[in-house]
């Protein structure tokens, strides 16, 4: 696969932005996310103050932003990125079950609402996963839990069921649940992951459930786990006015570079981190 | 007067934008610009990147500002602002020949281009002059040169007629011009200002002119002769990620808070800067 000039993760108003400067200045981009964009965007109820688009819905928003991608000729990778690699002169971007190449990337993934679960961050790698499309063969014949956000982590289930004995699915939020006949739902939240060396058990408010692993699969990885050695401040990537981290090549916009969390701040950064993006391959060229 | 809670000086996306937020947000707020907007957006050939807005003109981009605006009930107050005084808890604001008062600033005024002309600096207020407006009666009898870079220059220099004995008129760019017939249009291109305590001379790339003073009519006014003791760097105005300046409850974004000169990252510049004066309304209060 060739290697591109710019990956850009989230397809928010702040992706959504960088893809179209991209766009505009002729880089080789790819962009993760989905093509329905943001379904946070989606739900808001009313915008009123995007300069330029007064009083509009999310919905339609959403359309306005989808629409200029379309006559641009932008589309999304619908994979979701795991982990993104700095091996000096480029990045290695894990998505699903595919690894990708850039020169530069740029992280619009939106902000993590809620702290991690006690244990989360302990046992990850021992027991802990963000992905089950990557890590579902490890855990063959063995017992799993999932703590899904969304309807994709159903899906993710469901392939997991092709290798684990048995399936717990916890669903945060409210969403519309269509799960596969041998995952067992549990409406129960989860509270805490325990273990010695690696996971043993998931503790909810009302229950404990001996598993060997659990998936956590939230709209977005925390940027701490997606980029190891990142600075975050108060759960967001540090930045200076040009929307770069303290990693050359790495650039974050959006809610996930901090407040206010608004759409045009995000479109603007999204912006700024394009062309900074774009500056770094002239030099490094 | 009444004191306003927020002074906002520009009428560029910048401007438009925390003008936007800050009436979403409730805030007694005064706007200074032209309800014609910004020249230089309305020149601009197309406009490939604001998000949500694919491919329109300038013009249309103007008027689409311009219709939330409307939308909202927001118009501009069309004076040019010559100086912002922080006076500890609110500012003062001149404005041709009016002074308003607002609890916080955002200066959202673009970017000057070029350098400032030799001896610029060195005779402001000892026969420099930013505003006819302010200045005019201070040179009854005398006369005076303008140094005109936009239409509202030619009506600032038909004032100053009614003063001064003398008003040599020289155009910069390639304004239509209608000079009022007591006014002598000079098509050379001014190089110093010179004289010993005070202005003597103007200096062109072919003459020499005695004047007694001289009024340099920008479209905007660099932001270090606009408020004493902002601090600047490389011609914009220094902010953080909050578009703080080192003034308290003086906000900048847009051009004049640096690179790249983008709409959309002016617009969501705008956006931040409302909100953080907001922040700053609810911390004095």
């Amino acid at each position: 696969m060739e290697r591109a000039d710019i990956a850009i993760i989230g397809t928010g108003p702040a992706g959504v932005s960088a893809a179209i400067t991209a766009k505009v200045r002729n880089k080789k981009t790819i962009l993760f996310g989905s093509n329905n964009l943001s379904e946070k965007v989606s739900k808001a109820q009313e915008i009123l103050n995007y300069p330029g688009l007064p009083s509009l819905s999310g919905t339609d928003f959403s359309m306005k932003l989808k629409g200029h991608m379309d006559d641009m000729g932008i589309s999304a990778i619908e994979k979701k990125v795991s982990a993104v690699y700095p091996m000096g002169d480029y990045f290695g971007i894990q998505a699903s079950d595919e690894m990708y190449e850039a020169k530069s990337v740029i992280i619009a993934t939106g902000v993590i609402h809620g702290k991690p679960f006690s244990g989360e961050k302990e046992f990850l790698g021992k027991g802990v996963s963000y992905c089950a499309t990557c890590d579902a063969a490890l855990y063959k014949g063995k017992i799993t839990a999932v703590i899904g956000y969304n309807e994709e982590a159903q899906q993710e289930a469901k392939f997991l069921t092709e290798f684990a004995k048995k399936v717990y699915y916890f669903p945060i939020g409210n969403k519309k649940l269509e799960l596969d006949e041998n995952i067992e739902l549990i409406t129960e939240f989860p509270k805490a992951i325990s273990g010695n060396d690696k996971v043993e058990c998931l503790i909810t408010d009302k229950n404990k459930y001996e598993i060997d692993g659990v998936f956590i699969l939230r709209d977005a990885v925390a940027p701490d786990q997606l980029v190891s050695g990142l600075d975050i401040a108060d759960n967001h990537v540090e930045v200076n006015l040009m929307m770069e981290t303290n990693i050359r090549g790495l650039f974050a916009c959006g809610d996930i570079a901090g407040k206010p969390y608004q759409y045009v701040k995000a479109a603007g950064q999204g912006n700024v981190a394009a062309l900074s993006a774009v500056s770094y391959l002239n030099e490094i060229k």
